[in-house]
């Protein structure tokens, strides 16, 4: 990683000083993968300069490499000629992710411009609903039929080899004349097995397919969980249209988890996708950031004037005893904070497996008494501490209430998400916002109704 | 996926009705990847009675496949014989994971129940600090010289794949005769190439390898970066001694990010590792619960008494105007949520490389720039909201609090994480309760100072 670093400050210390040949030099002198990560930090100006310098096949290379995003810079700022000959080294799949990203004018060009097979293929990935397998699958998968020898089937992967560069061939699909899957064999076996055997001796026939409607994530959690390299999708008719590989897996696993964590953090943007999404938080302009960053600070605003509200409804508790006051923060965040853990518990543990849905109940029984059990603790912490500070009474007040809320919070912090996935929303997308309402309301109401109860 | 729902109901109605006749013959059908993942999510004693139904080649299959929290239980609960039948049937790589999990008397017994090899191969791979490349890596590669032709090529790895059943074999390394790599060669080449044509002639010479003691989510990334299916890892004299494969990589990021989203949370556990803390937070005693998750609920507890006892400093405000404590709530949660989003883009543009970490200052004005802009959109709301609800005086009182406090927000959601990434530490562990205690006093304290300046 280090010496990524020291080359990015050298391509920066050559544009300031103009250093055109030395640039040139050191751009083309590192590998495309490096070059593609240092073009993916820099300003969207400079990309353009340092990605001029790059000879023709390096920037070829270079640019199948670079994220979605800086695709789009390059593409905007090249003439017609160069774009071109850009969009048409991506694969198929590759292209069409880029596309989802570009205004609907610039992807009508640029489809105009491909040749017939590869406008057909574009074309019919882009007919596919956007996350699911069909959008992600390349269509240039090769397929051998049972009755092949070894030999013969070596003959057409090497056949279909020459025509690909970049997407790895690992698994070869088994299909009868219709392409329905009938099973799976391996490059290892074509150089493994005698070359007059049967590839029907040798396929592994129990292989499991998806459909083009399938969820990508679901389709990324079977690759990770069955360690394979590829998985066939098949159509309605249940016939082999394409594979999806394990390094396209990966990253929708990673862009999933992205998209957990941002909306875990209120930062929720039905509109757009994810990969735009994260680009422009980071330096999109103002008005794309509030687009996404807004939405729940108004919830929140709402929810504190809510409670506000609440307090407003124990005025002469307050006027009183102005101590009351002194505890409001210590119930919302205890409260805040351990509906934050419970919530991220479960949904972690539903995306990893680790919960059985069908004994949800049992689950979240033992959650409550979890958190009836801290709030036990820490209200007893309470108690004492704020006890010593402004007397038994409210001490007393402070624990209970504590306790209370802390497993009201646990219980809403299981319930709130398993309510939502029940009713088919994404358990992660919204749960915090409502999770946050909640218990600062709960909290605060059972506060105050333990103090003007019990201490006036 | 459907159908692993119901197959694990019906397994749970076989056991309940002790029908063992059909849940042996059910277990033995079903594949070995949806059976481990059945295993996984049932209850321990449970999960013995169902390993036990498995025939041996199943049983082993399945074993191989399970979370290393289900492999432990089983391993407890069997005779000798049995359980280092099972030790053995995992690849070392998956041997290491395993033992790092359990107890160190048990450690001990099982080495010594491996054959030579084996056990070598297992006290090399422990060697190496936890969660670098050296623990990750299997020491079962292929390794070519670049003077053989690729039939010889071919030779060797024929013969090396008859030992190899369950690690996929894709990349095979070129090294000299001190294990020196000098490029690689993919199985693709192979079957490509002219079976006469040397291995220096077609081979890659242009690869990145990692060394023994890299982090293994470094590894992770750099496989997820280079679409590669595996990364050969060195000693520190640069010689070849393992490689880590892509299905490896997925796990560890999906581990990180994991540890990442807990530490968020506040479900900070320093003494474990990734997979044991998981698996406890969803089944672990109540102890063990407690060891993770009370740390950050007292810190949170802490925090709030100061907060309130600053609120105690302003005690003859709030005795004259009771009205100052119902806006307490919206100003803690509106800093509380701002700052949450900052230090989240933060830590994921860090993650995924957006932001060139020599420009952080450039990053953080923009980010403050946008905490002020939004502050003073939030703040006007709230102070019309408030104004008409508790008098324009009180009103603009908040508005100018709340943008005060979500500019610092957005500035310590950002300065935090980064300083704790420049000090060395991992940024997402604890920068959370950080900020959400900093923001929160800073918040009062200006909404406390405000208010007791301008209203009394």
């Amino acid at each position: 990683m280090k010496n990524i670093l020291e080359a990015l400050k050298l391509i920066r210390e050559y544009l300031d000083t103009r250093n055109m040949e030395k640039l040139k030099e050191l751009v083309n002198d590192l590998d495309s993968f490096d070059m593609a990560d240092i073009i993916d930090v820099m300003d969207p100006e400079k990309q353009v300069i340092v990605f001029r310098m790059l000879n023709k096949n390096k920037a070829l290379e270079v640019f199948h490499n670079l994220e979605v995003n800086a695709q789009q810079q390059l593409l905007k700022a090249f003439t017609d000629d160069r774009t071109t000959e850009l969009f048409q080294s991506l694969e198929p799949d590759d292209r069409v992710q880029l596309m989802e990203e570009l205004p609907a004018v610039v992807v009508k060009k640029l489809v105009s411009l491909l040749d017939e097979e590869d406008r057909k293929i574009t074309m019919d990935l882009m007919g596919y609903p956007s996350e699911s397998a069909g959008r992600i699958m390349t269509p240039k998968y090769v397929r051998v039929s049972k009755n092949m020898t070894i030999l013969q089937a070596t003959e057409k992967v090497r056949e279909a080899g020459k025509e690909r560069e970049r997407e790895a061939i690992t698994d070869i699909y088994v299909t009868d004349d219709t392409r329905k899957i009938e099973g799976a064999i391996t490059l290892k076996d074509l150089i493994m097995e005698e070359p007059k055997r049967l590839v029907k001796e040798v396929m592994n026939a129990d292989i499991r397919w998806v459909s083009t409607d399938t969820d990508q994530e679901d389709v990324a959690r079977m690759l990770q969980d069955r360690d394979q390299f590829s998985i066939p999708v098949t159509d309605k008719e249940e016939r082999l249209v394409g594979i999806i590989t394990i390094d396209d897996a990966m990253d929708i696993l990673e862009e999933e988890t992205t998209e957990d964590i941002y909306n875990k953090a209120g930062l929720i943007d039905i509109a757009s996708t994810e990969t735009d999404r994260s680009q422009r938080l980071v330096s999109g302009s103002m008005v794309d950031v509030f687009k996404v960053r807004l939405p729940f600070l108004i919830v929140t605003l709402i929810g504190g004037l809510i409670a506000g509200a609440l307090i407003e409804g124990f005025e002469e508790a307050l006027e009183a005893i102005v101590a009351i006051a002194f505890f409001v923060p210590v119930v919302m965040d205890m409260g805040g904070n351990v509906g934050t853990q419970s919530s991220t518990i479960f949904s972690r543990a539903l995306v990893l497996g680790q919960i059985d849905m069908s004994d949800f109940f049992k689950h979240w029984l033992r959650e409550v008494k979890i958190g009836l059990s801290m709030g036990i603790i820490m209200g007893v912490v309470a108690a004492f501490l704020g006890g010593l500070w402004q007397g038994w009474d409210l001490g007393l007040v402070v624990g209970t209430a504590l306790a209370a809320t802390m497993t009201i919070a646990t219980a809403l912090g299981f319930l709130i998400p398993y309510i939502l996935y029940k009713s088919g929303f994404d358990q992660a997308a919204g749960s915090d916002p409502f999770i946050t309402t909640i218990k600062d309301i709960s909290g605060l109401l059972i506060y105050f109704f333990l103090a003007s109860t019990f201490l006036l």
